[in-house]
This record gives C-alpha cells, sequence and structure tokens, in this order.
C-alpha cells in the first residue's frame, strides 16, 4: 500500500498511484500526490531540526540521486541598487544537467523506479529531455526522448550522450508531444511527461523547503518564477503549504508568474488562443497549452501574485545585465524573471521594503550565444 | 601588514605579497602562500567544529563569491562494479562557471581586489577564463582575456558574454601567453595567471577541506587529478598539509597526476620535450610547460602517488562511461582522470581494498560532443 495517493486536481476524485495514470479518468483534470497520514509517520527528507518534506517513495534510500538541489543564493548588489530593492538569487542552472528541472526528475525516476518501469518516453524541448535522459542512466532505465528538432543542437546532444534514444520532430512542439504519445501506447511504455507526472512537482517542491532554510525561516516575501508548465511555480507553492500545515512558516510569500509576450496563456491581459503564439527565445516558458494552468492561475490568486509578460529584446538585456554585472550566465528564459520584476517594480506592483527571490533556472551554456 | 607572505617554492626566499609578483627575484621559481600565524588568528573560513582554512584575505567577508565549492560526492555503483573497486566522483562541473577554476578564481580575484587592483589581463585555454571573466564581472574589474583562436567556440564566447575583452591569439597555446605577458607590460596592468598567482592554489584547497568533511574525516586513500599546471593536484595537497598541522588528519592520501600521451611533461616514462607534444581532446591539461611541474613531482613522492599517462581513445571511451552508466557528462580532460584509473588498477598500482576520488573537473558542455 501507497503512503499517497493521486488526486484529481479539478474534481477531486482520488485514485491508487499508477504509472499510467497521469489524468484524471472522469474530467480528464491533472493529478497531484497527496499524502494519507502526518508527515512524520511517512518516507520524507530532513531539512533540519522538525522540518520534514514528506515524498512519494517508499524511502529516502531509493532516490535516484546526481546530486541535484542544495542550490546557492546569491544577493544581486548591483542589480539590487539599479531596481533599488532587496534582490536575490538561487542558481538552479548548478544542478547536474544545468537546470532546475534535475530536481523534479529525480524524484520522478526514483518513483517510477520504485514502481518497477524499465522503460519510459519523454517529450521535452530541451531540458527536461536532457535531465530525463542523465536520471534514467543512472537508474538503468531506458528512455526515449522525443524533441523539436528545432530546439538547440547542445540540448539535443545532451541528450543523446546519455545514452538515450533522442527522437528529433520536426514541426511544432505540440507534434513532439503527439508522436511520444503515440509511440508509448504503441511500444505499450510508460509516458513519463515531467509535466503531467504528479511525481514531477513533489521533486521540485525542493526548492521551497530549501529557501525556508536559505533565509532562516524567513521566505522573500516575493518570488519570481519564468512560468511555462509551471512545475517549478507550483513545487515552490507546494513546499510552502506544506510547511504551513506544519505551522512553520508565518507569512506566505506571493508568487509572481513571468511568460513571454509572444507565450503568454496565462500572462496575456486579453483572452488568448494557441494562434496567437509567436517565437521567443525564451524556448523553456514556450508552453501554449500548459495543462497545469488552472492550478498556476489558483496559486497567483491565493498567493497575492501577479502575471506578467515580457518583451524579446528586455529578454535579451536582461541576459546581459546579468553576466554582465553579476557574473551570472542563464539561458534567456531565466533572464525572462528578470524583465518581469522590472515590469513589476515600474508599475509599483512590488514594495521596496519587501525582498525578492528568483530562481537562476536554466544555464546559458545550453542555448544559442546572445548576440 | 599581511598576515601572510609569498614564499619561492625553490630558493625559499620570502616576499612581501604584492600583486606584480609572480616569480622569485632570485631563482626566478614560483611563489606559494605562506600564513605567519597559528591558523585561529588568522582570516579563515570555518568548515565545521575546530576546523579552520586560512585564507590570503583580510576577511572572509572580502569573499567575491558566485556560490562556487560545496560540489556533491556520488558514489559511482556500476564503474565501482566493472573496476571491483570503491569510486567517488565529486562533481567539480557544478561551480558556476562549470568547472574547479572557479574555487581558485574566487580567491584571486579576492586578494587582488583587496589589494586595489582595478585591471587585469589573464591567459586561458577556455575554463580559467570563462571563470576570470564571471568573477571580474562580479567584482567590478576590468579583465583582458587572451585565449588561442583554436579553443572551443563556447568556452570563447562565454568569456565574451560576462563582458570581459577577449583577445583571441593565433599560433600555440604558448604564443598566447608571451601575447598576455607582453600586453600586461605595455598596459602596465596586473598579469592575474591563474598558473602563477599564489593565490590561486588557497582557493583550489577548499576541495581539500570539503572532502575531508564529506567523507567524515576519513578522506580516501587514492585521489586521482587530471594535471595540466596542476592547481587542483597543489591545492588538495596543501589542504591536507593544514590539517595534518592541526593534528586533524590520520593517514594522509595518494595522489595520483593523470595526464594525455600527447602531452606528459610530469607522467612520461622517458625524459620529455616540448616537441613531443601532440594534439589531444583533453584541451584543460594539454600544457607542454607547467610552471610548478617540480612541485606537482615533490607531492608524488610525498603521497606515494603514482603519474599515468593516458591514450585519447581511453579518454573518449570513459568520456562516454560516464554519461551512459552514471549520468554525468564531464569535458574530455575530466574523462582522463578514469581512464588513468582503469591504467592504474590493471597495474595493480592500487589496492582494491582502498577508497578512490576523483574530481569531476569541467563540464561536457562547453566542449565539442563526443562523437
Amino acid at each position: 500500500m501507497h503512503h499517497y495517493r493521486f488526486t484529481c486536481t479539478k474534481c477531486c476524485k482520488n485514485y491508487v498511484p499508477n504509472a499510467l495514470n497521469l489524468r484524471c479518468e472522469d474530467c480528464q483534470g491533472t493529478l497531484s500526490v497527496q499524502y494519507k497520514f502526518p508527515t512524520e509517520q511517512m518516507s520524507s527528507f530532513n531539512y533540519g531540526e522538525g522540518i520534514s518534506m514528506p515524498i512519494p517513495i517508499p524511502s529516502p534510500s531509493d532516490l535516484v540521486s546526481l546530486g541535484e538541489g542544495n542550490t546557492p543564493v546569491l544577493k544581486l548588489s548591483k542589480i539590487s541598487n539599479q531596481l533599488d530593492l532587496e534582490i536575490y538569487a538561487k542558481l538552479e542552472f548548478m544542478n547536474p544537467t544545468g537546470s532546475f528541472k534535475d530536481r523534479g526528475t529525480s524524484m520522478m525516476i526514483s518513483a517510477l523506479r520504485s514502481m518497477g518501469v524499465s522503460e519510459i518516453v519523454e517529450d521535452s524541448s530541451g531540458n527536461a529531455g536532457a535531465s530525463v535522459a542523465a536520471y534514467s542512466s543512472k537508474a538503468e532505465i531506458k528512455a526515449h526522448i522525443f524533441a523539436p528538432s528545432s530546439a538547440p543542437d547542445t540540448k539535443l546532444n545532451q541528450i543523446k550522450v546519455y545514452g538515450s534514444v533522442l527522437h528529433s520532430i520536426d514541426g511544432s512542439r505540440d507534434k513532439t508531444t503527439e508522436a511520444a504519445e503515440a509511440f508509448a501506447k504503441e511500444k505499450k511504455a510508460i509516458y513519463a511527461s515531467h509535466n503531467l507526472s504528479p511525481f514531477f512537482i513533489e521533486g521540485t517542491k525542493s526548492f521551497g523547503y530549501e529557501i525556508f532554510n536559505d533565509f532562516g525561516k524567513e521566505i522573500p516575501e516575493n518570488i519570481i518564477v519564468p512560468v511555462g508548465n509551471g512545475s517549478l511555480f507550483l513545487g515552490i507553492w507546494k513546499a510552502i503549504t506544506e510547511l504551513d500545515t506544519q505551522n512553520l512558516i508565518g507569512t506566505k510569500p506571493s508568487l509572481h508568474c513571468i511568460q513571454a509576450v509572444n507565450v503568454n496563456p496565462i500572462a496575456s491581459p486579453v483572452p488568448w488562443n494557441i494562434s496567437q503564439i509567436a517565437p521567443t527565445i525564451a524556448g523553456g516558458i514556450a508552453v501554449g497549452t500548459p495543462p497545469r494552468k488552472s492550478e498556476v492561475r489558483k496559486v497567483l490568486e491565493e498567493s497575492n501574485g501577479f502575471a506578467n509578460s515580457v518583451t524579446e529584446e528586455s529578454i535579451k538585456e536582461w541576459q546581459i545585465n546579468l553576466a554582465k554585472y553579476e557574473g551570472i550566465f542563464c539561458e534567456p528564459t531565466s533572464a525572462a524573471a528578470f524583465a518581469g520584476l522590472e515590469n513589476l517594480v515600474n508599475r509599483n506592483r512590488i514594495d521596496k521594503a519587501k525582498r525578492v527571490l528568483i530562481p537562476v533556472t536554466g544555464s546559458g551554456l545550453k542555448d544559442a550565444f546572445p548576440e
């Protein structure tokens, strides 16, 4: 018997966990992990005295780890001065494959392996594909990674080097997902979608537990996250909710969601549809139909966060700013969050007396270099 | 007055520290930092109860940091089985710019800044250049980085993105050094050579203090290091010596030095001269005339370590092995250490009852991808 269940995020129907289960059978809603017992009675990671994070694997020793997490937090002095605000960055590109995805992948692959899964199918525009490929190699799981043929070469090559089978798909990002789903069905392999798997968010939530410690239990009042599928955004909020349930947290932070003007299904100020999509250099958030969109909306509301869209120009500018002034070389997707912060400051959406934390989600080394 | 002096590693002459000082005036020997007082009376980093690492900056708060160090240690289960030995890897590519150099650069830039330096010149085949560029940006120091035009594009682009001035030099690696030295002289700028600066090794020694903690004060009996200029190799040994002086260490480990057959001034079994040099994919250890060669030799002798040379074929093979079996994607230079381990095991140079630790020095993302 598992110490957790899957619950539909829409109609709340419960399911016995199963590696094949990615959506509610009744309403097609996305699923999340819900724990059955008080944390102290379950498998968990320890984050210091009295702070435990429940995990959906039989025991912490079942974790497939490549050394993910425990990323450093830096104060960005020059950018803080520039925007007249206290700004911190948590360097997620210092994860083993170069992005925050490793937190989610580590947990997803561990949970699937503990269920006896030995072959998986995944689709990704790049970072998640490389991450799933690396952890599958460590876990001795055969992985088929579907990626758009237009993804940066470095990301595609990275997938291959770990020994995964790369399926390069022409056409839109959605075509890649369709091809992966069809292949999984035909092969009777597990479709380990990092966007749909309820396990992925159970891994990204470690970010939230870490900042609780990084800041001496006083989480910054604003957290600004670039959102494509929202797995980091939702993981952070889940951590905060769990910490709150354990009565460990004072004031909850506001979570702000940043998207590119060219792909902003959540942040668009007017009703949005997929035909509005345009190319963006922020490949990690170029997601036209995020399956967990309504979950992200709910967190924005609960946390009093803002959704904001940023231009291609401002993304490029902030990628250069971060490297030039702070010595941080990130991918355009990560720079988008800083462009969003600037917008929010200019519109007086952020109280200047409060602190801001931004995850620098991915490494600049995997994308095209800025001009 | 400084709490340390520079000492010639050859003739032992002492010098008052000075940013211009890179060699002994009398004998041209390389210099090292020598502390004047017991550690507890000096500026130091704390590595837990009673464990302090002396540092050549006025106070720990003078450190220019991008979150370097504290890299994870992984047990490599599959490779351990394969070689019938207990093998651990410390993932140095998870440093902020993707290599162990960040440890040395952080300390070198901090020391120079604390001396009032505002403009520097550096030469590098790639990793150190990117590292110096990043830390100079954070420290607001203007950096001129000289690199061979043949270095991988990713490494050259990374230097530029941080806002440093890249001077791309045609011809051999030595030509790059000559050009940098001439430019520094003409410009009257500080030549901050990571190979010669005594501060660099004061940074890389943090690796040694960390493993002392990573392994519960029982450092693995064998440490296998790819050696070009030897700054990590020498830093580890300096840490071990300092821990020993503080009576904290039991048995000292053996440090083994790995080089490519094509460039092995230290590991060559026959007398070596620069005309024997041939191209190698292990760019980080392609150093024909390492200025600290005799220091490396001395440590090999003191620690009962072996020097070993590895073929291009075996380097490529181990780069793939690490990615495929352990989910670790490193640069060829790092893979060389594993090829060397295999040689040492085959020649019965390593006691199978003892543990082995290998630093995975740099990220695979910055080099050409393996075929």
